[in-house]
């Protein structure tokens, strides 16, 4: 029976539309001059080791960005993405990731640097390649497509006994070469589409300069092995047997040596295994890199090739030895065709797309699958729409490729720049933990997004597996510790046990009970505040003594807001948020109520509008900042000063624009974590261990930040402590400078990982 | 300047208002038949060495419960009903707590067990008493209350540097000297009220048979000093050295013999502490046991002792050493009178009255302090409504005070039995909560209610310090696990990553997606559910494969719940309940839905109307099974299967009146924990551990208990990991044996508490 009608028989078609994909893509380090970086492999991306998805590859100036296997194209995409952002705002600030296959400006051949790891044996391989192709054919960058059956796939497989689990290792390791047989048939569609490497600096290789190509990379000229074709795809035992045969007699260096256009891979190194554990994906190695993409694939490019795999699985005429090698003949004369000249197996290609069309009808593939095939038909029948024409196009405008290289290489790494607080891909997460994300991937811990979200990641480092939600919700703090910081009244009864300052007060149940025990407040500067709001809605502040009638109304009004409400004294006093993580204060902010400062001739209404173009301001919570409003609040705080958005501010004046100094709305923070006097920070630290918490951000009221607090004059008093406290406020910030915090979360959880 | 006028002065007449509250009540284990039972202190209890609340006094029949200071009488009562109840449901089932002042039915006065302890010193101490004053002397019990000022009005005395901190403890120890001064002088109106022993059973003296007083116990045949007035109370100072000369002179066997009416309790064991350290507390110990309230003192007892003793605080009149020694003969006098015959101080007493009158409305005390004055006043006009007239009016329709000790003592132990899923004084706290709470107090683990309405419990034990919230949360399970079990998917995917069955499915964001998927699922049983939702809401199930339009709406109705909805395999089989803690599956319970079963002669209504009455079923989550409702949706079940509320059933026949298995709506709990196969139990260890965490419930469909789980036929599917799960439905079922969960976590809390 035909792979497609087992399928079809078991009704198993939607579980083979999901995959797992994953996509390796190389990149050359480059100077802002276009020259190749000689710097080291950056010391922000922690061990290479053990990185499993910033690597590099032959050259120490070569990154290979490896994105895991996802189920979906847009996951293999948002990974890509991040990807793109963790290297380009961690790499120098003078280097950038060359956009094209072909190298960029290369100095002498025993200049270019070979890895520089500790493992002696990797070197070696990379000198015998180096002798056997040369450095420079190993600068030539591309990228892989890997694709796996999905789990599901293959436990259907066994379910009902339908299989065993041999005949499922042996059914599948028979649907993914069919596929890989296919493939090389047809992989000249790929290269005619999406060849993008039509000439290459002079530094490169000065012969073939004057003549235009589709895929240099995938021509005689670029770097693949020659004896690709004594591999045989028709059996697994056969394939096995041919590498390890290439190897034997020395054609190959290693087991790895071998570049096949589709390679099977399996569990551990030895290719052997993959008869008795089978394979677990196939690598396809086709592609050139898309200078016209900032990640050097495009998401449409993506979702064809998905397309065009099923559609190799679903074809049913079957491939012979020689149709394979006729493939690859095809493939390297499409490579070499003009850019602009048809292709001369237009006719099989239009056919294949009409194929590939049914296969999306059939497997009901969503609308975009239809969208690529018609762009892939338009791109047969204009040949000057391909990549490499249109390479070739600017070029003829006048710039060299270098030129062109620096212009979009610059221009994608400074679009990495736009909002630093986000992650591509991951922007519509919560902040914090896209920044907890970024530092992640950065130091090459093993993420998982296990719920996007609920903001639920899962690490693994070492073996060891930890759980994040929200940034740092871990396995560090107790499940009690949370619902301790979450009661108010809890929190100051430990607090005030423990010895620290809280402010005097009393809780209700009821408002008649309050209302009753105005006596004892009558005399007091008070906070009126519901028990569990943390938002000031239904806080009354009375900075001096209330009024029976006043008292009794801001009773009434934080009983709307909550069952229970707290009267407490009122603390004059700037307030400090002190992030404490792992024993240590690593962040103190102040927060300033949203504010403008005059200049001598603009109006206040310039002056908001000038400073809301900062790029951490934004709205929704979608930047570190929010924009100052100029609304009827705002308006009525203006007037009470004398105001209005159109007064023109003497200079140096401060304006406050709100009374309170929520970053929500348009306040400004401060990092004061060096102005602040060491003693509060041992106050903080103390607290979070008195509440024996691991994380948690202390607001604490501290009059004057210089006197030391001592036993006898506290001088502060301690208003909350909050869990799961933000971080990306104190890591973007208006003034002073910013922290890294959600480093420390990682470091919390994973004590053996340095921190550079 | 007075004491008065040193607090007005100051304005801390609210934090002198408030204070701390204890009370100790003795009451003799009593046999059914009245006899002392001579059984030991019972096991239940925990070791007496640290027990905090339940205690021996002189005899291993003497029960003594203590509760600990709290600030308002209210608290105070809530922790002595709790008490009460504790004592009640431990001690043997063939006793009860005496009710009286005056002992039960002794036995020779060698056969009075002293107190089987292992410290040898307090055996030897009590020999001495019995020596000193006869066994039968120290059977007498009653009531202390003891009377703290608050830490707030301390604080107050501190603050704006008003006194030193030497100052503020020689102003305290005054207050407390003040107070027990005029304490003593006017003692005689609170036997007057309250003396309630005006007869005793012949066994423990005959001669004084035949006449009836108002207080045996403040009489000189009661149990006092006879040295008492040799102490003076004008200074601390005095006040120590009077004590320790009485000891230095062998009046007093140790300082602690010394039993005035009013004590100062300071730190250490130490009288000579009083003078540095300053008084903690006063023992106020005039208190005859109340036999008309269940707990030997009434709630409006102790609302006039907390008047009466601000009121000796306020008194300005000063009572000199005569004075004193005049009130203890004015109270002898009164203990002696005839409870019927009025007080020969009435004139006083109603002047005193008017006095605590005046001190209500001047310290604005709630309407309760004005009844209880009022309820005084009645009783010094009419002497035949005082405790001590009540009770001879009771023995004067003929029983014996044994027979009415009898009574009352079964009457009150009866009351505790009534709901034994409550806890007294608690039982508006969640149901768990409450059933932890019981076994703390009952196994001595130091407790306090940190937040009642957060049901928020902090416990201490050997000095170590642990918090519990909702029966089971606690610092054993970490921050993650609770959010891990919150998101259904995350524990799906970790449950199934480790190797469980868990049901195949899909989580959906949007409902065209969902709809689009229609096909994956058009050929299963399935259920569609809201993500986060567990109350049943918005799920559909379709048993046999569900049409396209009955998939949509069932899609769109689960949308309506949540933003994420799952379609999940539907699982045939009986799903269990395995509650996981610390390791090991404490208990097993099966939910059925409401039902009730035939016995050929009642109609249904009439069987559902007996079903309700078991003690077990109330109504809104105020009892662990909820009554069965007979509305539209149990008339319509009824309908369906041919039945109505009139039908009679045949006998053994089982009739369900709802499709959901849910407690709360009329279901049962059965439990199952032993007759489940142990190896599910293991997997549900083993699934615990997977997720770390230590406390959780499981849900497991189950279709053959008895057939072994293994590895290739799992025979069960996990359907739900719940976080905080509910400990009561355990522990009382309709049907098999209540399992004790709350003991658990005290264990799981304090490994070293051995329960019995």
């Amino acid at each position: 029976m035909t792979i497609k009608n087992t399928i079809k028989q078991n009704n198993l078609q939607h579980l083979l539309k999901k995959a797992s994909f994953g996509i390796e893509k190389e990149g050359l380090r480059t100077e802002m001059n276009g020259q190749l970086a000689l710097s080291l492999h950056p010391e922000g991306f922690g061990s290479r080791n053990h990185h499993p998805y910033i690597q590099t590859d032959f050259s120490e100036s070569q990154l290979e960005l490896v994105t895991p296997p996802r189920e979906s194209i847009e996951e293999q995409y948002q990974w890509l993405r991040a990807l793109h952002d963790v290297v380009n705002r961690t790499i120098d600030e003078d280097e950038f990731i060359w956009p094209f296959s072909m190298p960029n400006r290369l100095p002498d051949e025993k200049d270019i640097p070979i890895i520089n790891v500790s493992d002696q044996s990797e070197i070696e391989y990379r000198e015998q390649l180096a002798f056997k192709y040369g450095k420079k054919k190993q600068m030539i960058s591309g990228v892989h497509f890997n694709f796996s059956l999905s789990e599901e796939f293959v436990e259907a497989l066994k379910a009902d006994r339908m299989m065993s689990p041999e005949e499922v290792t042996d059914f599948c390791n028979g649907l993914y070469l069919t596929m890989s047989r296919h493939y090389l048939r047809y992989q000249w569609l790929l290269t005619y589409l999406f060849g993008a490497s039509p000439v290459n600096d002079e530094t490169y290789d000065s012969d073939i300069a004057g003549r235009y190509y589709r895929s240099i990379r995938n021509s005689p000229l670029g770097y693949h092995n020659t004896f690709s074709n004594k591999v045989s795809y028709q059996t697994v035992e056969q394939y096995v047997e041919d590498i390890e045969s290439l190897v034997a007699d020395r054609t190959l260096i290693e087991e790895r040596e071998y570049y096949g256009a589709a390679r099977l891979r399996g569990k551990g190194k030895a290719v052997r295994n993959l008869i008795s554990k089978g394979t677990r994906y196939v690598e396809f190695r086709s592609f050139d890199l898309n200078p016209f993409d900032s990640m050097g694939f495009s998401y449409q490019q993506s979702v064809f090739t998905h397309l065009f795999l099923l559609t190799m699985i679903w074809m049913e005429t079957e491939h012979s030895e020689e149709d394979i090698k006729w493939g690859a003949v095809m493939n390297k004369e499409t490579s070499m065709e003009n850019p602009f000249s048809p292709s001369q197996y237009k006719e099989e290609g239009l056919s294949l797309l009409s194929q590939m069309s049914a296969v999306a009808s059939e497997l009901e593939m969503d609308e975009i699958y239809h969208e690529v095939i018609k762009e892939a038909e338009r791109l047969l029948n204009n040949p000057e729409e391909t990549l490499a024409a249109r390479i070739v196009s600017e070029l003829e405008k006048g710039k060299s490729h270098v030129e062109l290289g620096i212009e979009l290489g610059r221009k994608y790494k400074e679009k990495s720049f736009e909002k630093p607080f986000l992650l591509d891909g991951f922007n519509q997460m919560e902040m914090s933990t896209q920044l907890l994300l970024f530092d992640a991937l950065k130091l090459g811990v093993e993420t998982s997004v296990i719920d996007f979200n609920d903001q639920f990641l899962e690490f693994k480092y070492n073996n060891i597996i930890e759980y994040v939600r929200n940034g740092n919700m871990t396995s560090k703090d107790t499940y009690i510790s949370h619902w301790i910081m979450a009661n108010k009244t809890v929190t100051k009864k430990l607090l005030k046990r423990s010895g620290f300052k809280v402010p005097g007060g009393e809780e209700f149940t009821s408002a008649d009970k309050a209302i009753d025990s105005y006596g004892q407040f009558k005399e007091k500067a008070i906070v009126i505040k519901p028990k569990s709001t943390n938002y000031g809605i239904g806080i009354s502040i009375f900075k001096k003594p209330a009024s029976f009638e006043g008292y009794s109304e801001a009773v009434r009004l934080a009983f709307q807001e909550d069952e229970q409400i707290l009267v407490e004294d009122y603390i004059e006093g700037t307030e400090y948020r002190f992030f404490v993580i792992n024993g240590k204060v690593e962040a103190v902010l102040l927060r300033q109520p949203a504010n403008v400062i005059g200049n001598g001739q603009d109006t206040i209404k310039k002056l908001i509008s000038e400073k809301n173009q900062h790029p951490y301001r934004g709205v929704k919570h979608r930047a570190p900042l929010e924009k100052i409003k100029m609304g009827e609040i705002e308006q009525l705080m203006l007037k009470e000063q004398g105001y209005s958005f159109d007064s023109v501010l003497e200079k140096g004046k401060q304006v406050f624009l709100r009374e309170n100094s929520n970053i929500s709305t348009g306040g400004d923070s401060i990092d004061m974590t060096d102005e602040m006097h060491e003693s509060y920070k041992q106050v903080a630290v103390a607290m979070a261990k008195a509440l024996e918490v691991n994380v948690t951000g202390l607001d604490l009221i501290v009059p004057d930040i210089k006197i030391p607090s001592t036993d006898n004059e506290p001088g502060y008093v301690v208003i909350e402590a909050n869990f799961n406290p933000a971080m990306h406020m104190h890591a973007f910030v208006q003034k002073g400078k910013g922290r890294n915090l959600s480093e420390k979360v990682i470091n919390m959880l994973y004590p053996s990982i340095e921190l550079s």
